[in-house]
């Protein structure tokens, strides 16, 4: 079978919105360096709720990036890794991230210029 | 500056939201091999609305990464294309794409997996 984003239907359109996402790319960035608790990732990305951060882990958890283990404590501790299928995303990721970080000058700069046409041509 | 997406008000978090987006990806995978007009973008990527696809252009246009050309046609024609910056992206967002395409039977099997389980063990 062929897979084929570009359709609706074929799945990879899904994973697509799974992994193109601002709080996968974030949350993989901090799996790479290993396992973190639920709690220290949703403190390490600021604005990231629970709920969110929840759903989000679940999802990666579904499609096999990421793993989850519970410890037996009081409360119960739970630790999310990386697994090799979701070691395999982290370069992919890791470019969106560093291209933004690396380029925002030049958006910047792009923005005032198109704010700046804007505002000269309403309409 | 240092610029940092983990920070909810670094306006890397934003980009990254642009960028780290499932049509972004598909639409930039279609502009990487020349020009295309509004309603060829429109119908490659099926499932995308006129209206997502207007806002999604512009936010990349305002952003520098897409340039926008109008021909005084009637009615008019308009022609998007990649900026030397947006270029510089296509890289980053085809591993993604890819990524989706080369892994589906995997997370398919993960799924199969995940899901297995839930049901094994409700709660």
């Amino acid at each position: 079978m062929e897979w084929n984003p570009y359709f609706q239907q074929c799945p990879t359109r899904q994973v697509l919105d799974h992994i193109a996402n601002k709080w996968t790319v974030l949350v993989l960035g901090l799996l790479a360096d290993g396992p973190m608790r639920f709690n220290e990732i949703r403190r390490s990305v600021e604005g990231l709720s629970q709920k969110v951060l929840s759903q989000r882990l679940k999802a990666l958890e579904r499609d096999g990036l990421v793993h989850r283990k519970a410890f037996a404590t009081v409360p119960v501790t739970v630790e999310y890794s990386l697994t090799p299928l979701g070691r395999t995303l982290v370069e992919g990721v890791d470019i969106l991230r560093q291209w933004a970080e690396a380029n925002m000058e030049q958006i910047l700069a792009a923005r005032e210029v198109y704010d700046r046409n804007a505002a000269a041509s309403p309409g």
